[in-house]
Parts: C-alpha cells; sequence; structure tokens
C-alpha cells in the first residue's frame, strides 16, 4: 500500500491515481486522506506532488518518497533533515519535451518572430538581416537531465553551444564551463541564455544585475527552470535600458502570475503558464512504477536528491 | 565577359557584382547598362536576377541565364519559348535556411505560440493542452530542392510527416503522395500545411475554397513558396468561420504586401516580409560561379528549368 500525498486539485489527483494504479497493478495507491492510522504505521514509500510536509512527517516508517515532478526544492526547503530519501522524476520523454520547448523558443528568438509581430502590427514590411545559425551562440546553465539534451538538441540545429554546470563536464560539440569564472565566461559569450538550473540556495537570484550584465548587448534570455534564479528587477531594469533584447518566461517567483504584473505587458517580455514541459502523467507513472518494483525486488532505494545540495 | 542583368535596385546590384566578381576571378561581370553593342553580340551566359526580358532578348548569342533565386516564375511567364535555357539556384545553404525557417515556424504554431501571446495580452494564464510532436501531422506541398530538406527536418525533430509532389517520390520515413487524388489524401491528414511549391500554371491558386476545406478543422497553413499558390478570399473566409486556425505568409501575391491589406491586422495570420530563406550572395555566387567554370570546360549547359512545366 502506497499513499499518494499532495495538494494538488482532486480532480488532479484523481489522473494520478488512475495512471498510477495502472502502471502498478500490484500495489494499491490510495489519496493520503484515505489512509487509517494503523495503515500509516506500514507506509515505506509514498509517491508525491507538492505534498503537506506534516503528512510526510506523520508516517513512522517512511524510507523514501518519490515525487512525480522534476524540480523538488519546494520539499526539499520544508523539511529540514528530511527522515526518508527524496527520489524526483528522471524521464527521457520530459527530457525530450523540455529540449522541444528550448529549441521552439531559441528559434522564436533566432528567427525574430518578436521583431516581425511588433513590425506587423504596424503594418512595417521589412526584412531584418538573417543570421546563421552557427553564427547565434547559445548558453545553456545547466547540464543535468534537461540541460543536457536541450544542448545536444540546439547543437544537432546548428546553433553554437556552450553549456554551464557546478561540476566539468564533457559534451560532445558543446563547450563546457563551471563555477563562478566559468559562469561569466560563458555569459561574455551567450546571444541567447537558457535556465535550466534547479532552485537551490546557491542559485537563488544567480542571475542577478551584475551578471545579467555579463550578457552582449542585444542578448536575450529563456528561463523554464524556476522564476527565483531570475532577479526579476535587474531583468527589467536590462530589458528597458537596452543591454538585452527579450525574455522568455515560463516560470515565476508567484505563479500563476499575478495580474499587474510589469512581465505581463512588457512589450520585450513573453509570458508563458508554466507550460514548457509539463510531466506526462502516463510516462511518469510507469517511471515511478518501474522504481518501485525494482526496490521490491532488490530494496535498493532509487538515487536521491542530496538535501545539503539541494538538487 | 558575363553580363549581370537585373531590375533590382543600384545597391543589390552592386553586392551581386562584387560577389560574384570574388567567385569569378577569370570572367569579367558587367552590369547590363554598362554593355557595349559590340559586346552583346558576344555573351553566352548571363547572370539574372529579376531581369528585363527585352535586355536578355537583345543578346543574340546567348544559351543560358542562371538565376540567382530558387523562383524563376516571372522569367518562364515572362518569355515564352526562350532561346536559351534557364538554370535556377539550387543551393544547400538555401534549402537548409529554409528548413530552419519551416521547423521555426512550426513549432510556433505545435508550442500555441499566438494562443499564448493572445493570452499574454488579455493576462490570462492558461495551459494549454500539450500535443506531443508525433501526434502532430504536417503536409508538406513540394518535394524538391526545399521540400525534401523539410520535410526531413520535421521528421527528424519528431513530427509526423507526409509530402506531396507531381511525379512519385520515396523519402525515408515520410508519407509519400502525388497526382491529384494524392493531394486530397495529404490534405485530409495534415494539422499544418506547409507549401514549398513553385508557381507553375498548375499550382496557380492550387490552395482554393474546395481543396483548403479538405484540412482538418483546426488545421493552419504555412507558405514559404509563392503568394499566388493560395486563394487570399478562400484562407480569409476559412480562417474567419473558424475552419482553419492560423496562417503564416511569407510570400503574397503582391510584395510588399499593400498597406489595409486585411492579412496586416488579422489576429489569425501572421505576416512576414518574404525572410524564410534569403539567398546568401557569397554561398549562393560560389554555386554560380562552379556551374559557369564546369561550362566554360565541358560545354555543357546544367540542368535547367523546363518553361512548358514551369519549374
Ligand atoms: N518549466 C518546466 O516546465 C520545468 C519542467 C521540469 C523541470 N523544470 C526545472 O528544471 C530544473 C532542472 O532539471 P534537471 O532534471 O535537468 O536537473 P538535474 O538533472 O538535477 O540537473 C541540474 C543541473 O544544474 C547544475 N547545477 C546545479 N546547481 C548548480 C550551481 N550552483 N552552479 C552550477 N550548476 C549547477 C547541475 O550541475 P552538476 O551537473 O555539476 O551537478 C546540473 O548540471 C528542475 O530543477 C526544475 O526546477 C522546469
Ligand atoms: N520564401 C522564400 O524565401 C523562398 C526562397 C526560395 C524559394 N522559394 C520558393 O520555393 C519554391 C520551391 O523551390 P525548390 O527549390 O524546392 O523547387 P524544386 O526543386 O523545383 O521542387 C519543386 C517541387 O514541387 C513539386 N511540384 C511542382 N509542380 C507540382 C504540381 N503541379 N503538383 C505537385 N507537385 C508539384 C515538384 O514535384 P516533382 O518532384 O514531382 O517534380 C517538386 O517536388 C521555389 O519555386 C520558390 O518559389 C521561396
Amino acid at each position: 500500500m502506497i499513499p499518494f500525498v499532495s495538494r494538488a486539485s482532486a480532480a488532479e489527483q484523481a489522473i494520478w491515481l488512475k495512471h498510477l494504479s495502472d502502471a502498478l497493478p500490484n500495489e494499491s495507491i490510495l489519496p493520503f486522506s484515505s489512509l487509517t492510522s494503523l495503515q500509516k504505521q506500514d507506509c515505506d514509500i509514498a509517491i508525491v506532488a507538492n505534498p503537506d510536509p506534516q503528512d510526510l512527517l506523520s508516517l513512522p516508517a517512511l524510507k523514501w518518497v518519490h515525487s512525480v515532478w522534476a524540480g523538488v526544492e519546494r520539499i526539499v526547503n520544508e523539511i529540514a533533515s528530511p527522515p526518508f530519501a527524496i527520489v524526483r522524476l528522471i524521464d527521457p520523454n520530459l527530457s525530450r519535451t523540455m529540449s522541444e520547448a528550448v529549441l521552439a523558443w531559441t528559434m522564436f528568438l533566432h528567427r525574430d518572430m518578436p521583431k516581425y509581430a511588433q513590425q506587423q502590427a504596424e503594418q512595417s514590411w521589412q526584412p531584418l538581416p538573417m543570421v546563421q545559425a552557427h553564427e547565434r551562440r547559445i548558453g545553456v546553465l545547466g547540464l543535468g537531465e534537461l540541460g543536457r539534451v536541450s544542448a545536444q538538441r540546439l547543437k544537432d540545429n546548428g546553433f553554437t553551444v556552450a553549456g554551464w554546470s557546478r561540476t566539468p563536464k564533457q559534451l560532445d560539440g558543446v563547450a563546457c564551463f563551471y563555477g563562478e569564472d566559468g559562469l561569466l565566461s560563458l555569459l561574455a559569450q551567450s546571444d541567447i541564455l537558457v535556465c535550466l538550473l534547479p532552485l537551490t540556495a546557491e542559485t537563488d537570484s544567480l542571475l542577478d544585475q551584475m551578471r545579467l550584465s555579463c550578457l552582449p548587448i542585444g542578448a536575450s534570455v529563456i528561463n523554464f527552470a524556476r522564476g527565483a534564479v531570475i532577479d526579476d528587477d535587474a531583468l527589467l531594469t536590462l530589458l528597458d535600458n537596452g543591454h538585452l533584447s527579450h525574455a522568455v518566461l515560463d516560470v515565476f517567483r508567484t505563479e500563476p502570475l499575478n495580474t499587474g504584473h510589469p512581465f505581463w505587458q512588457h512589450k520585450s517580455v513573453t509570458v508563458l503558464p508554466h507550460i514548457s514541459a509539463p510531466t506526462h502523467p502516463v510516462s511518469a507513472s510507469r517511471i515511478v512504477a518501474a522504481n518501485i518494483d525494482r526496490f521490491r525486488i532488490t530494496n535498493e532505494i532509487p538515487s536521491a536528491v542530496d538535501p545539503i545540495r539541494g538538487y
């Protein structure tokens, strides 16, 4: 018996319960709220989607939880020294969807779609200079499950790609940087900056006025990771003073983005409602199921998040 | 001595003269207007970019002309039974640029950018259902130099791709249709239709009310070929009655598109100023040069347009 622990809407929970039950026919997946006190004593695994931390702490036998999402900063922040391991979703299907979003909005910027939309509004017929893909330098922050596949796909589509991570990396055809010095070098040579970093104590407000100012004049930013990685005021300042051309933002400090927030009406900001790479319940449930089935046989907990590191 | 015959602006002609001269150091490339009567007697080759037909007919020794553009419908239409062969530009660099444009604006539609822009204007936070690339059926009209590479690239990016040509074709992973029946089958299964047909007597107004109505409800159209392949009024009718969702138009019956034309302000039309795949003067000049150099050695005219077929 495995509880599904979530603060999501009842409708959303029902979808997850169905797909998880389909993928785990030998387990009974129950909403946390339906557990008896006795059942709570027994749970060694929980499946979670933005869970209430108190619910998890009320399960004394819990060895590990499996998140159905890739980003787990909330649960890491809400439970200091968790007495159980936190396993997050790693889904090749999700990486593919994210790399598609990265490619799509990189093309949006590369092929000047914001400027052509502006010109259309003015009924202005004005071909802009054509930049070849190899002349366009893309910097990818984060070379994990999502960043790696995205960087590769950009490279396969002809762009000049560099990437940045915490530890040194080698990636075919992608110039790899790491550490604080590496970040400044990467920023200085990124016409389009794509953020795919997890939100941690180290990455919170990482893209501040100083670092964003290292981007070349006219550069653009795509944030598909977490809103808090960027300092919003710094971003707006650099868009307004013309240092930056455009920002494509899928994630925000508060979601949904507040009505009246300056991003909504800013002519150089594209606001997306957190849609770059939605978890696909069918494929995610299969991956969660495979991890749980393996644990039932081997008793080995899948590779988990480091709560100190934060990802 | 090879004349450059063009109705383009003096500035544009100067750029071509420079790049052609660089690529053909052993030939002297002259603007047509500077030729003496005696020189005109001698020209066996001309390089053309929207030439005045009278200029070409004043060259009695002319064996062939090389267009620096891929589309040659104007010269074919303006000179009935031309006494010289017409060679058009076939440039892998151009095919790559066109396939990039096809991919970019397919992603624009596939990832719902028009709807998200509309929602942003309304400050509405509304994730739309995510369609996987393989669930998105793309139909490519024309499987020539540009259509073939574009279809392949769409397939490589995970889309379900079909194509249509005059004669039967085989393309890896792309369902190939031909002839009038084939067109109706392809239309019925295209969520996004990409037009890369040359403009000929047969393709003029091909996409009329009847044929556009064969597209599934909610389909979209991308026209990167020539404006006259589509019946504008039929397209507007189907956009207005909701049969079609969106049109991305790079080419028009009159270019620049007239001020006040309904396309400019239509919320379901993206107007682009003929920028999907601009000829690159450096790479085009190299290809023209290679064809001319080969002719000087072998005396064989490169494969030419069939004036009856029109492409
Ligand atoms: N918008 C959406 O729809 C959506 C969907 C899914 C996920 N996301 C977000 O995307 C994030 C990334 O996901 P993922 O699966 O790719 O994560 P991941 O596999 O854990 O990769 C994280 C990458 O970031 C690097 N990194 C972490 N901290 C760093 C630091 N302080 N300095 C430099 N590099 C650092 C890591 O470096 P090392 O390789 O050296 O460890 C690693 O390369 C998630 O955390 C989530 O917030 C968003
Ligand atoms: N917007 C821009 O920036 C831009 C730039 C360059 C070119 N273009 C346009 O793109 C067009 C296509 O260029 P391309 O180099 O790919 O031409 P291409 O190599 O001549 O290929 C033409 C394709 O269209 C097919 N076709 C022609 N007539 C047809 C008909 N009646 N029914 C069905 N299929 C037909 C041909 O079929 P078969 O294979 O059976 O012969 C062939 O597959 C050019 O003519 C030009 O107008 C636009």
